[in-house]
């Protein structure tokens, strides 16, 4: 590829389940719902040591499936709070990342829409013994408030000093298949915005001073993993095409069952199709995509037609998560 | 009045203009638009010592007005500033007080959607030097975060450090023809939401370190000014008519001079028309009205049909006017 | 009182409940709810002859008793169905009346949001027969349209034919004890926005050409009403602290026995008090009031401090119960 | 290709510039904006007859920028509403298509936020001659309302019958490069959403009986275009390097010069690079992308993240704009 160096580009995912970690990874189904559980016991490939709950769905918004994922993410809530060592009465402050006037953004602004708090009437002593001292704190982004939230959040912690926080972020994925379709759950602390290329210090236990639950739903991917996820399809397709062509002339254009199979094209068959660029892998695609459309300025970001309902939905569901699981009753 | 003590109940207003007092008023009209000013050497009444300046005007819904309102309150910014001795480079933090999921209650965030933010680039030296370094902070108010606003204005001052804060917040008037008419700037510190009766931590120099210019627009008066109001009015208008009857017979309704008069009903008359509350004070119907209501647990508020529109109005203005004050150009 | 000729004015009330009419009302109550029923057989008072059912209750933000109000909505929406002879496939459009711009007046905007639309369903015949078709109408108000709103649903109405409508709307009260804790259904076609002195064409079977169903929750009294009931329950409170002074010599302020009792105040005691004000009826006084406040021109409304919040809780219960009663399951 | 056949699909683009039509373009520039005239005396591949009026620009967000484009875009509304005969007095219904609440859509509606409504004066006579009457219509999309929008709008317009309409809507474009850089503006009626590839009856003089003016901003690309635009980028790259490497060994990524350059790659260069797909052309690859990626059912839109930002820009921009060009003064 001429004088373009691919080695120096990475384009990052937010999400462990798609990281090249080679972990073990333990999982367990139940009718289109799967979690996926992995520890990590150093920081390994830019990933924090801990613990990461992935939980994989088809649909939320229609309502019974709404509740089933509701009723696992419950589950995997107190799970993750347990693992964490989190006690009943630990205060909790719940932060919303990112930016409300960008809907993919929006999630934690979405999510404290639907957070009971009650710190104030724990601070007057007239919370009900059942409730948890919570509260909610939206820091908005940098270019909204000329403040890195980072401040903001610091700021705010050193004043009321919780027990734990819970931030609540917008991700970045690198397949479109994990848009709308993912919640990650984590105790490792997070880089917020980090998947969207920004540089923010951590929000973790090393900065904060106490225990950092992170939820985060990928609802953006960059625009090179289009081409990437394009060209994947494609050479499944084609390859599919040519082992199924004896057994009939005519494949419908609804038949997926493509998108099951790996493709087998040998490098031959690949480059005659692809030429050089079916030869490369994944993150070579990526950042030779990256580097051509990066320098264009074309600050684009892919996501789905229904991305301002889903965010709503979306808040709905982890706020109902959150009051449920954060207090006795 | 049987059992009632009248004394122990103050309706407090925000507005320096609607205190008792006794202080020289500076003042001077330009068609439609006037300015006051008041400097108090030390505190008195309740009100903090300092400068207040107040703008009275009719109407910013036309263009044309709004114009005028704002050439007038570009010139009152500027000079509040010069007052409060703050330099051309001084790091300004402008926080927007308020409710933003109550309407009336919502100027401060209606303005910040107006504010040109600069302080991060001017950490990263990327600022025109035409420009000075700007920050918002929204804290919301503590039902919605359970964090009172003044520990998350305290936690990001103490992290920014900036050299003076601005502070926008609602107010509250007790009288109706205060409401959306006015607009008053101190550099005295304030209490936020004193005026709807909320007990906070005030924002001044001594407790956050640095000057304060405060700027609020009446937007609500509480309904005990109705009827007070109300009896005013009616005193004077029965007065006129007493006064006029000899002349025209009949008074059409549409006639307003009563206005402009003074009552001059007698306490016999006042008696007759009013009972015992024709003998009472304004502060007096008032606490009375108060008493009268407040037990009924009514948390009424009363403000005008377009109260939307005017705080989407008035958000316009302020930003408008800040952007244009705080840079060079 | 002078030239003021008490007569010619009539502050109304959109609720049958809150009307003069002496008709038989029949109730029955179940903790904190109460359910009231009129049957007018002919047009009185201006009010249109047909059913109205009346919901009274205390609460809808406590969680446990918005169920108890849904419950209750839901079975008298099924009821008023009925008595309108509404089959189960019959074709609905749910207009939702008022301004979005103005909080108060959105309540028909906010349940909108709340509503499962099916009507294109229906038409391309994919719609489950479990579901009714339901399409829904935003015709906004003429101040942001241009275009009064019974224009816009007429047309429509014509073009896509339903066999009925349901048409909601935000109410005004004529007294405050009924703000937000009132739900009137009919099904005798309403004057949009009469409550607020508007004049518009009615919708009704008239003018419509099919059934109408209209739903409304008060949000707003006059300004009048207030000095009103304040002067009520003043008089209730002097009086009942006549009847009591000899048992006690000091009544606390948080006693509320007396706003269960009458006044029995003689018209001397009364005149005494309130002079020739404490001898006039509710009416003449609002009319007083509504004479001596309305030329001023303070376009005023007096609502609750948490409407924002509450007209979102009542779209939600609306939207929930017509969802839940206007489809089979 | 094996079984795929690339005819049966075409990616349509709303814009007439982005078309293969083979007609005269009048263009003017003037410092970062391009005015581009078309007439189409028949319709002709998709495009009806009529004119063209497209105006290119770099950005708006500066405020300088903003008065440049507004200075341009009133002189070319001014001009079309004169090749369209359009008198100083016919009266105008604007009309936002579109989904308040998907971002990307939300063009109509934001427009129609800043527009002066004044036709309800004009039926009442209240109107100053110097305005005309102006109404605006918000039929939202049927996915919200069950109700077609053609419906709303043809039903609305028998009833109050504008002499011409306005139209407003989000477009789709096929190269990135054109989104939130160009403004569309035509008399030649439209197909709502035809770029997003709904079908929907026209909106056009045949089926308004009055003459309709659309105006339109590409604010998404379909998934397909990044892939399609990234080969094409590729291929210039690459071009280029092979042109420049004698007298430059490195080439320095920010280096954009081969983005003004046609490739020259042979096919055989093209087919090593790129393989079959090298061969292909533009409507061939963004149909094969459109196959790959459409059966998996990913419904993706690609914008900008600023385009929450953007659309208020515009909504702004177009509204100043014809609150100017529709009335005298």
């Amino acid at each position: 590829m001429g004088s373009i160096d691919l080695k120096k580009y990475d384009l990052r995912s937010d999400l462990i389940i798609e990281s090249n970690l080679d972990v073990k990874h333990l999982e367990y189904k139940e009718e289109n719902i799967s979690v996926d559980y992995v520890h990590l016991n150093k920081d390994n490939l830019g990933k924090r040591k801990g613990d990461y709950i992935t939980i994989s769905f088809l649909d939320i918004t229609d309502s019974n499936n709404f509740n089933k994922v509701l009723k696992v993410l419950n589950r995997e809530l107190k799970k993750i709070f347990k693992l964490s060592n989190i006690k009943d009465n630990d205060k909790c402050l719940i932060i919303g990342l990112g930016n409300n006037k960008s809907t993919p953004d929006s999630l934690g602004f979405e999510v404290l829409k639907n957070i009971i708090v009650t710190r104030h009437l724990d601070e007057l002593n007239l919370m009900d013994r059942k409730y948890r001292s919570v509260a909610c704190l939206e820091p908005s982004v940098i270019g909204n408030t000329g403040i890195d939230s980072f401040d903001i959040i610091e700021g705010v912690n050193k004043k009321i000093k919780p027990d734990f926080v819970i931030v609540i972020d917008s991700l970045a994925a690198i397949n479109i298949s994990r848009i709308e379709k993912t919640i990650q759950i984590s105790n490792t602390g997070i880089s917020p915005g980090s998947g969207i290329g920004n540089n923010r210090p951590e929000l973790s236990f090393e900065s904060l001073g106490c225990k950092v639950i992170a939820i985060g739903i990928p609802t953006v991917v960059s625009s090179a993993v289009i081409v990437n996820d394009t060209i994947n399809y494609l050479t499944k397709k084609i390859s599919y095409q040519k082992n199924n062509l004896t057994k009939s002339k005519m494949i419908s254009p609804n038949n997926l069952n493509y998108l099951k199979e790996e493709s087998d094209l040998s490098n031959f068959e690949k480059e005659k199709l692809l030429g050089i660029i079916g030869t490369l892998s994944d993150s070579e695609i990526k950042s030779l995509v990256y580097e051509v459309l990066n320098p264009i300025g074309y600050n684009l970001i892919v996501s789905t037609k229904e991305i301002d309902f889903m965010i709503e939905k979306f808040g709905k569901l982890i706020g109902m998560s959150l009051n449920e699981c954060l207090h006795k009753n």
